[in-house]
């Protein structure tokens, strides 16, 4: 029972940090049709997000890139493959449809945030440290009100009128949400951290300082250490530690976190594949799970030897879509071939078949 | 005993192709001291000799890249970890010193056809198809005369006024030998090659012909089947095969075979590794072979799911280097560092650090 797929496909790869696309590369080579899906809404993955401007010097062959100039060289060199990248959203689930062996019929059917539902017949996990998804109000429960009370996402603040909103965090998107609610003028606006320094550019600074000293926002200092309901089950206040250790509740009707992103390995921890400290044991030889046509590459794997590099992640998808192609097209002999040389891959690249050269066809046949 | 060790080091890297300068580069940012060996003259091996000028289309985040840039790339890479290389040289021997435990002295020492001895504690072989040797003359064995009457190598032509050179082979280096020898006019030049049409360009070519027109070049059609050796051993004459199935002696003072070069595992092949189908039997760990402190990546190793593809090479470098840090310093913790953030690496890569950038540092902080 196959309901409501939106995209039948071969394989699906999730994540598009550097080593989910360069996975898709490779599973193109081995005509292997695949979708991509990521939790940010750009590809690039943890490199683009973290590190965007700040150089790697120990990719083979590339003396100096940052994270934004390899996604951009990653991506164009997918570009002729084709492949769909699904972005700002994450899985949210994994059914398995056809038992080992059933011919007809997708085997996986992945479900995502954003609706969509795959057909597929492999998975590659490339979801590095994990999704980055908004991080998580620390030693509260707050899941009672997400969505009601609680919000991680975008807002649209002008439901609020009249209302008390507190702005949790540090952060530049801390600020600058609180600065847009104050501007409104709809809201009640409090800034809740736990100390008055914020993690932000000097203009950000004086525009969010002239905002409290004109009183559009008020500043409240400590630490969420409760969460308080009503007798209705509303979320009343949020019990708060100051730094000299006093407590006071903070009321409040909205609450809205803004602590940065963090990755969270999210529902693939629920799967049923072997973890091993909350990375996916693998093989070294097809990079494949425990479960028959799911692998993992990438910095969410493990296996004796394991070190969490970009070279390691683009050999584990290099080997993973070869056996990929041989899950896919069992008793077929998968070979190798080599993009200086291969019609068949210059063909799928785009590129212009080159002459022999002869010079250097000269010097012997190689191995 | 380590008799007139010339160059005393941590470990020795067999192969300067892609993979050996990137085993170089890994190793140097695990400070361990290395030097390289190779039997070409030039760096880049398999890659920069027989793909110059065809471009290489899957490493990860390069999108299209011929060999000679590629080995210029990877000199860039690797030239502020100062790594001598010692080229046109191959391993000759290979001897065992100390034995395992025993602290002083270097473990192994390295013999190479120029004459140096390197003293040292790990040996990583990433010697590809092998070394690019001249290919000799099949079916044949010319032993007996190698070095006196049959040369391989560069030559001294002027010696030999008089005498009948014969030059074998259809390539362009066996055309210009013997149109070297008959311009000089000092030796009768016979060329010997299997049919009158050589892989050559129009140019050469043309050139050939005309000495071939005016006498100065014979032309010999047939494949050697046999060497004539004289009551006083010397070589006398080649026995000839011709495409009608003719036997007829082709008498000579010299030979000069120019068949092209190919690739030879030579003494490697002795030392005792386990071989599998001529190569080294590895890991995937530690890409160790089963002798202690000798280690092999690229083309020459294999293990189950082995592809010969340069994007594997670099992770079996790159793992190597971790597990060569290792084995020379045993017991200690031999941690992950990035290029991007470590200002060790930075230091020994000779750039400048970078100071933390605010707007994605805010971002989390990864995993």
């Amino acid at each position: 029972m196959v309901a409501a797929v939106s995209h039948r496909t071969d394989a699906v790869v999730i994540g598009a940090g550097p080593v989910g696309l360069y996975q898709a590369f490779q599973l193109g080579l081995q005509e292997v049709r695949c979708h991509v899906i990521d939790a940010l809404p750009h590809a690039g993955g943890q490199c683009a997000a973290l590190y965007p401007a700040k150089p790697i010097y120990d990719l083979p062959g590339i003396v100096a890139c940052d994270g934004q100039a390899l996604t951009r060289q990653l991506l164009r060199q997918l570009q002729p493959l084709q492949v769909p990248l699904h972005l700002g959203q994450v899985v949210t689930g994994l059914q398995r449809l056809s038992a080992p062996g059933a011919a007809d019929g997708p085997r996986f059917c992945l479900h995502t945030s954003g609706g969509l539902v795959f057909g597929c017949d492999a998975v590659i996990i490339a979801a590095g440290a994990g999704a980055f998804l908004p991080r998580k109000v620390p030693l509260l429960d707050l899941s009672p009100w997400e969505g009601r009370q609680v919000h991680y996402g975008e807002v649209t603040p002008d439901v609020w009128v009249g209302q008390s909103v507190v702005v949790m965090g540090g952060t530049a998107s801390a600020a600058e949400c609180a600065l847009q609610l104050a501007e409104q003028g709809a809201a009640r606006v409090t800034l809740l951290h736990r100390t008055d320094r914020f993690d932000i550019d000097a203009e950000l600074d004086e525009r969010l300082q002239s905002a409290i000293g004109a009183g559009w926002i008020r500043l409240a200092l400590g630490q969420p250490v409760a969460a308080i309901a009503a007798a209705d089950g509303r979320l009343e206040a949020l019990e708060i530690a100051t730094a000299d250790d006093q407590r006071r509740a903070l009321p409040l009707d909205v609450l809205l976190p803004r602590l940065g992103l963090s990755p969270q390995l999210g529902p693939i921890a629920d799967w049923g594949l072997a973890l091993q400290r909350k990375h996916l044991v693998v093989d070294t030889e097809r990079f494949a799970t425990a479960e028959p046509g799911i692998f993992a590459v990438g910095d969410i794997n493990t296996y004796p030897g394991k070190r969490k590099l970009l070279v390691c992640g683009f050999h584990e998808a290099t080997l993973a879509a070869f056996a990929v192609a041989q899950w896919l097209r069992p008793g077929q002999r998968i070979a190798l071939e080599y993009t200086t040389t291969s019609a068949r891959l210059q063909r799928l690249l785009g590129v212009v078949p080159q002459a022999t050269d002869q010079s250097s066809s000269r010097m012997g046949s190689g191995a």
